[in-house]
């Protein structure tokens, strides 16, 4: 596994100056691939069958990406961008800690219960090419690592800023903050339990509450602009 | 979702007696059948290719199945049986309790642990028919859901014995105990994590603790014969 972080995607590369045509080719290419990937699986996906949405011609795709694998890999960079825009840099606006650790969760949390609906590439992807080494394996497992280091990284603030016990082992608790994500994506989506969105959540108070300093009390977050309906019960159990 | 629990297999059904010709065969296309789905996923599964790993005319295994969707579904309650056999039934031999609900979550665990290698049906047949309504998906998601009830009911029982709070609610412990599972099963196949066993032991034992009546220490389960290696740092957190 080489957990290199995907790069940013073309539009942020080039935010400043308007995108070339081939650019904005290519960024509509990959915008239409990412949403056939959703549908039929990231495997399933073929140069033929984006042809065939975009109304392009097969030998146009072709030059953009060269190969079924370089097409799989800029969704997986592509979906990547979109859940750093969506869950990670929205979360760097609250304080380091706690509340910075629960925004992160929070925007995993959303995200996930948008997906109940369209499915996650993350989820989908791993099942698809768990048994198939190469670069679309690398760049997915790659993705998702990144992802779980930023949240092993905002446990270590939260326990350099005394939120968190001393002893937190960070690894262990980003494995469980993660096993919630899984759970309430197969619960929700697949066996259709209404509550498992409420689950998630009391179960991430539990497991603050178990890595938490006993003098400090969980701090509420914060927020911009958000409401957390659901905290009121969030401490049962 | 039909949550009707799949029929009990062919060989138990007739345990005291040999099984007919018809039957042997039968028991020995499913067997196959769900080696081939493990390896090819559950969606792949066709009576065509089936015939080709069984030797057999596509008609001659037509006959016993009648559709691709019976054989699927053979294959689910045959995948269901299995799972009971390995990790319900044992468990029975646990006392009512904390004891019993730990002996279902270690033989779930050795059973992943195993399912690292081959993968497990619940988990990939869960993203390949979470689009796609129907008797195959109905079968998963019914053979899922007597798990989980098998699970929640375990904890009920822990509650009545007394180890664990009164008010404790079985739903979310049961949502929180087949979360680890997802992640170990995740983080072991998909990202090569190597602790992943020993952090969902140690994160049963963070759940265990937090339902747990104060009095009562996690009682140890007395195995008959079995070690439990990892225990020593499974109360870290």
């Amino acid at each position: 596994m080489s957990p290199q972080p995907p790069a940013r995607r073309l539009r942020s590369d080039s935010a400043s100056r308007p995108l070339q045509k081939g650019q904005q080719t290519k960024a509509a290419i990959v915008d239409a691939a990412l949403g056939l990937a959703t549908q039929i699986g990231l495997e399933g996906l073929s140069i033929g069958a984006l042809a065939e949405v975009m109304q392009m011609s097969k030998s146009g795709v072709f030059a953009h990406f060269g190969s079924r694998e370089e097409l799989q890999i800029s969704v997986v960079r592509e979906y990547h961008a979109r859940f750093e825009d969506e869950v990670f840099y929205p979360a760097m606006a609250f304080g380091r800690g706690l509340p910075r650790l629960r925004a992160m969760f929070d925007n995993w949390m959303k995200r996930t219960s948008v997906e109940i609906d369209s499915g996650c590439i993350y989820i989908s992807g791993a099942v698809q090419f768990e048994d198939r080494p190469g670069p679309v394996r690398d760049a997915l497992a790659g993705s998702v690592n990144t992802w779980l280091s930023a949240m092993r990284r905002a446990i270590e603030m939260a326990v350099a800023e005394g939120h968190l016990h001393p002893g937190t082992d960070a690894a262990q608790m980003a494995f469980e903050i993660h096993a919630l994500i899984l759970a309430l994506h197969y619960e929700a989506r697949f066996l259709g339990s209404p509550d498992s969105l409420q689950r998630a959540l009391t179960a991430f108070d539990g497991i603050v509450g178990r890595f938490s300093t006993a003098a400090t009390p969980v701090p509420e977050t914060p927020p911009p602009a958000r409401s957390r309906k659901t905290t009121r019960v969030a401490t049962q159990g």
